[in-house]
């Protein structure tokens, strides 16, 4: 068996299915890490990033790991051994940033919420009169739930604000320089429609300049990633390590191919499938976890209805329809659905297929 | 200008071209990170690590980031604060390994060597008491340099032993069993032909058990990661990070592909294409650089004659026949090239065209 084979329409929280154009860079030769066409290739697409992100920081790039890295990434180069950090817990993701900052030598001060629900900016700007930096996360992939960002940005004071857009960035609004996010990060699994590998990283001029010198990691050492991505930093290309050359051409295809059809015009398409899938799957007859009002386009959250096993609808969606859509995280396991509208899933196709085939396996089950 | 389109033949010291069975995994539709299938692949892509690793080390996976963060993963899941890391330095990674290694709170004791030399043994064990770690470059990408290690896993003691296996896995003999390997990293974009962006990883059980606890990256902690790979190395599959499914598709087809081929079959493919290689070098009257007697087979450096212009010769390569090779690293930039025979590109076809077309750049230049 070549499991590669296995064709599966991917409508969980990650990875979704690639733009075709992806998929044909994919498959296409090699490139040296050096040469001159794959430097094209990098710059293009660090400018692709600057679109996306809403930002016109020089450093903009795709550090060579996964999501994950891009929150460590953040934190170890912001945070020094006993610096106050300001978290706002609302999920899964805003637990994992309050450990990545303790591992740096944060002094981590948790703002609870309850999961399903946005970020209170007034509570977390209260949290502390003077935190060396605010993480918060925009889109949460645990719970489906979208925060206004913008009150932080303006309240922020010193403090640097780093910014989660893992299930956001590509598929709806994002403003780095307007919302003030001094670093942001993001994967490319999700609506930016690329495998999972890359994290899509921004620094502001401010956050560089007050970057730890000397930090933890070499690997990702934001001082040593400006010589990697070169000139259009202001500083000399030089060798760091080794750039993952085809995934940077699946991103740079992905990022070529949103703006062939349009920024404005993805987002929309993004916001009319959220709807299209909420409508729908409230006219199925069940409840939506997420808060209204803050309920992330890209990610919907569903109520599993009482008596229903969940994880045997899963089984009959994936392996009589080969569709994935995910459990929940945390106690919400077994109770919540999540169902992912990313990149070129996003569509009314995307939503017909997945409101038919719910409805049938719900029958089934 | 689509970048991609521009085929290379890639001589260089990485990335090489990749096997056509990566190429085809590389184009397949993306799954899920938590798909059966996906599992069952990342458990056969661990076995053929395993393969080709020589080691029955329950943990063994590929890290989802580049070969660098395999070596800063080696270190901070080995070092405290103020440990004693002994490392033998005969290139520019085992500089590198001194860097990552400080930056982990080690008080390092550098063993230095003349650059183009093997690592010397008797001197990297009489360097130090009781080291914590040892830490040693089996094949230099920097000089093209292999050095034997057996004696150092006879004689380490209670030091773990850390090898960079970048240029040598899947294209040479490693056994990390019988030479005491405790921890290796390597790379996929050199022998094991695939792109870059994973770094094949084996921890041994000792240092498993001796692992710094609570170290400083969660991204790279092998505590947590033992549950990303799951339930081959004894512990429940937990999510940790979302694994870069493309790409360990790839490895998988890259790893299916040289066992089908048969290990030491291509291992002595290897050996071939590098001694050709270095035949007809010497048989266009150059000099080869590496000491005689641990010239890398995967890796030839070759000193640039005299009067001759290095880098006119690598761009009449690249541009006039697509032909990348590598310069020399440091104070060996502008004296020594570095010419790979590595994956598919190690073959007599290989040899052939790039013999034939650095004779006709050297006429040219």
């Amino acid at each position: 068996m070549t499991p590669f084979l296995a064709a599966r329409h991917l409508f969980g929280p990650g990875p979704t299915n690639c733009y075709p154009e992806v998929t044909a860079a994919l498959g296409h030769p090699v490139i040296g890490h050096l040469d001159p066409v794959f430097i094209e290739m990098l710059d293009r697409t660090c400018a692709g990033l600057r679109e996306v992100w809403g930002t016109a920081n020089a450093r903009t790039w795709p550090l060579s790991a996964t999501g994950s890295a891009g929150m460590e990434a953040s934190f170890v180069n912001t945070v020094n051994p006993g610096d106050i950090v300001v978290i706002a817990v609302n999920g899964l993701f805003g637990e994992r940033m309050c450990e990545v900052a303790r591992r740096c030598g944060a002094e981590v001060v948790r703002v609870e919420h309850e999961w399903g629900h946005p970020v209170d900016v007034e509570r977390v700007l209260g949290a502390h009169p003077n935190p060396s930096v605010i993480g918060v996360v925009h889109a949460e992939t645990s719970t489906g739930v979208l925060s206004d960002l913008t009150g932080l940005g303006e309240g922020k004071g010193d403090a640097l604000l780093v910014v989660d857009a893992v299930t956001s960035l590509g598929g709806m609004e994002v403003r780095a320089d307007d919302w003030g996010i001094d670093i942001g990060y993001s994967g490319t699994q999700k609506c930016l429609g690329v495998p999972p590998g890359l994290s899509p990283f921004t620094v502001s001029e401010r956050a560089f300049e007050r970057r730890v010198q000397d930090p933890r990691s070499w690997y990702l050492d934001i001082g040593l990633l400006g010589g990697y991505v070169g000139a259009a930093h202001g500083s000399t290309r030089t060798y760091h390590h080794t750039a993952p050359v085809t995934m940077v051409a699946a991103l740079d295809a992905a990022l070529q191919r949103i703006m062939a059809e349009g920024l404005e015009a993805v987002w929309a398409r993004h916001q009319a499938a959220g709807e299209a899938l909420r409508s729908g799957l409230e006219g199925l007859g069940l409840s939506l976890f997420a808060a209204e009002g803050s309920r992330l386009p890209s990610l919907t959250t569903v109520m599993v209805p009482d008596g229903v096993d969940s994880a045997r609808v899963r089984d009959i969606l994936l392996n009589v329809f080969g569709i994935e859509i995910g459990s929940g995280i945390g106690r919400y396991s077994d109770s919540v659905w999540r169902i992912g509208m990313m990149g070129p899933n996003a569509s009314p196709t995307g939503v017909a297929l997945v409101l038919g085939a719910l409805g049938e396996a719900l029958a089934m089950a």
